[in-house]
C-alpha cells in the first residue's frame, strides 16, 4: 500500500456509530462528496480514502486509521496539511493523532537540511545538550538587543534566537537588526550561533535569508503556522546549508472564535467571500455563531468592503428556503455534493437551485 | 488610544486569579518576558500589553480586553496573527474572541478588493442571494470536471469553485485544469464565474493567478490557514481586480496532537530544531506529551535527519538539571526571560547556564 498514507485520528463516538463516522472522515479527507455520486471507477478505487482499522480506546473514543491516496497530496506541504486535517479540523469530535512516515512520504518531504548531529559538530556541543536563549523585548533599540546578545555569547550559549515577536517592525527592521546583532556576537569571539526570526511573505523571507547569509549566519527561525507550510518548504529547499528552527506560535488556532477568524479576520485580509460550515450541516457551528459570522462579514465599515458569507458543508436543495430566511439576501448559498447526486440531471438540478434562490420571498 | 489595538480574550479563571492571569496574557502577547527585567522606559510605556477591562461572564470565565501596541504588529498579516493569538493559542484556558477593527487597523489591512456589492453587479445577482457550487472529486479526469462545470453553468449558478482538495496534483495540474474548465463554462454562454483554487507557495500562486487572469477569470479561492496570512495579503494586494474566496480548511489546528504537529510534521517539513512548551512551564503540555514529542523529533529514520527538541516556555536555571535528566543529551535547553532577570549579571548568568549543561551527569 505504498500509494497510500496511513493517518490516525482519535474520534469520540459510540460503538454503534463509529463505523459510519470513520467512513465519513475517509470521504471528507479525500473526495468530499457523496460516494454514490461518483461514477469514475479509478476515483473509487484509487482516490477515495479507506478505513483501515478501528480500535476502541475504552474511554468513549476510538483510534481510526485511514489510508489517504498519496496522489491527492502531490508534493506540496500545504496540500499535505489540507489532506491530513483540513476540513475535519472543523469538526469537534476529532483529533489528528498520527501519520505514518513512510519512504514514499520522505521521498517527497525530506526533513531537516542539517539536523541535530551536524549541528552538534557546528557549535561544538559533543556529548551534551545544546543551549539557547532569546533576545527581547521587541521595541528595545537595536543597540540594546545587540548588547544582550553579546552578553549571552560571552556566557557561551550555543544559540541565541530572536524573540518570535521580533518581525520587521519599523523600530527594528531585520536589515538593521540582524547585522548589528551578528556583529556584536562575532566580536565576542564565541562559537555562539545567532538565529534570527523570519517574517512576512516568501519574497520578504528570501530577502531576510540573504541578509542572514551575508552575515555568515547558519540558522534561522520560522513559524510554520504563520508562514504557511509551502513557504517553509520552499525556503528549506532553497537554502540547503541553513538550519531552520520552528516556532509553535498559533498552533492553537482552533480556539479562535470562528465568527472572528472567518467572518472578520479573513475579510480584513481581503476575502471577498468567506466560506464557513453552516449549522445543521456536517460541522458543529451553532446558529448563533453562523449569524454572528455573517454579521461580521457584512457589517458596514468606513474602509472595508463587505464580504459575502458563504454557509456550506453538506447543504441540500431542500434547505435553500430556510437558509435564505435565516441569512436573507446577503449570502451566497453553496451546495456541492447534493447537486452532484443528480448525476445526469445535474443541469436541471442546478437550475432548480438557481430558481429557488431567484424566486425566494425574502422576509 | 489609536496606537493600541483592543483584543478580547475569554479566559477560564477564578475571581481570585483573573487579574494576574489577564496581566500574564498582556505580557505574553507583547514582550514575552518578565516585566521586572525591562529597564527601557519606552518599552514599558509603549510596547507592553495593557489590561483594559475584565468582565465576569458568570460561567467560570471572564472577558478580558487587552490593548496591544500597533507598532508591535507593523504591516504584516502573519505578525498580526502572531500578536493576536500566537503564544497564548498554546494555553488551554483561553480563546481569542474579538478584535476591534479600528481606522488605524484598516489603514494597514484594507479588506476585499471587490466586495459583495460589486460582485453582485458582476454576476447579475441584484436583489437576491448568490449561488455557488463546487466541482469534484479530485482525481476525476479534467474533461469530467469541465463537463460538471458546464452543467452547473447551464443551470445558471453564479459561481463554481474548485473543491479545496484540488491543488496542483499530477493528474490535474492547474495549468491544464483551469483553462479547460473556464472554456467549458464560457461555451455555455452563461454569466457563471469560475473560481479556481490556489495552492503551493507564493511563486506557485502567482503563476496560477496569471493563468486565471489569462482565462479571463475574476475570482480565486485561497485557504489562509494553509497559504500563510502574509501570502494571502500579498496576492490580494497584487491583484486588485481579482476577488478572493477564503476556505476555512485547517481552521482547527489546535486539535492536532502537539507531539505530531511539532515533533513529527515540522521536522518532516525541514525543521532542524523544534521549539515546544515544556511541562511545568507556562503552557499545558503533560510530561508524557513532551517526551513523545522529543522522541518523534529524534527517532532515527532512513531519510529524515534528526531534529533537536527544544523544550521552552518559562524555563529557569534551577530546572536545568531536572530537564537534562528528563530529556538527556538529545535536547536544546532554551531559557529566555529567566536569564534576562539577571540584568547586569547577564553574562555571568549565561555562563552558569552553559556550565550547568556542560557539567551535567547524564543518566
Amino acid at each position: 500500500m505504498t500509494n497510500r498514507l496511513t493517518v490516525t485520528y482519535r474520534i469520540r463516538a459510540s460503538a454503534a456509530t463509529i463505523a459510519a463516522r470513520a467512513q465519513s472522515v475517509a470521504v471528507e479527507q479525500s473526495v468530499e462528496m457523496p460516494i454514490e455520486a461518483i461514477t469514475d471507477e479509478t476515483v473509487l478505487r484509487d482516490i477515495v480514502g479507506q478505513v483501515q482499522d478501528i480500535v476502541d480506546r475504552g474511554d468513549g473514543s476510538f483510534s481510526v486509521q485511514i489510508g489517504l491516496a498519496l496522489v491527492t497530496i502531490g508534493t506540496d506541504a500545504g496540500q499535505l496539511f489540507n489532506m491530513l486535517f483540513g476540513n475535519v479540523s472543523l469538526q469537534d469530535d476529532i483529533t489528528l493523532e498520527d501519520v505514518a512516515i513512510t519512504p514514499a512520504l520522505t521521498e517527497i518531504f525530506t526533513g531537516p537540511n542539517i539536523g541535530m548531529d551536524a549541528l552538534r559538530d557546528r557549535v561544538g556541543a559533543a556529548g551534551r545538550a545544546f543551549t539557547c536563549s532569546a533576545i527581547k523585548p521587541q521595541g528595545l533599540p537595536i543597540a540594546g538587543l545587540a548588547d544582550l546578545a553579546a552578553r549571552f555569547a560571552e556566557g557561551g550559549l550555543d544559540f541565541i534566537k530572536d524573540d518570535h515577536g521580533m518581525a520587521n517592525q519599523t523600530d527594528g527592521r531585520f536589515a538593521d537588526r540582524v547585522p548589528a546583532i551578528a556583529a556584536a556576537i562575532r566580536a565576542t569571539r564565541s562559537a555562539t550561533s545567532y538565529v534570527p526570526s523570519l517574517s512576512g511573505d516568501l519574497d520578504a523571507m528570501r530577502a531576510q535569508m540573504r541578509i542572514a547569509s551575508d552575515c555568515g549566519l547558519e540558522a534561522v527561525i520560522i513559524a510554520p503556522m504563520l508562514a504557511g507550510f509551502s513557504t517553509m518548504q520552499t525556503l528549506v529547499r532553497e537554502n540547503p546549508r541553513m538550519a531552520f528552527f520552528a516556532h509553535p506560535t498559533l498552533g492553537g488556532a482552533a480556539r479562535i472564535a470562528p465568527d472572528l477568524l472567518i467572518g472578520k479576520l479573513f475579510r480584513l485580509l481581503g476575502a471577498d467571500a468567506v466560506i464557513f460550515p453552516n449549522h445543521g450541516g456536517r460541522f458543529g457551528y451553532a446558529p448563533a455563531t453562523c449569524a454572528q459570522l455573517a454579521a461580521n462579514a457584512t457589517a458596514p465599515d468606513p474602509v472595508l468592503r463587505r464580504a459575502i458569507p458563504v454557509p456550506a458543508g453538506g447543504m441540500v436543495l431542500a434547505r435553500v428556503g430556510e437558509m435564505l430566511d435565516f441569512y436573507g439576501r446577503e449570502v451566497m448559498v453553496l451546495i456541492g455534493g447534493n447537486l452532484l447526486l443528480a448525476r445526469d440531471r445535474l443541469a436541471a438540478a442546478s437550475a432548480e437551485f438557481t430558481h429557488a434562490v431567484a424566486q425566494h420571498s425574502y422576509r
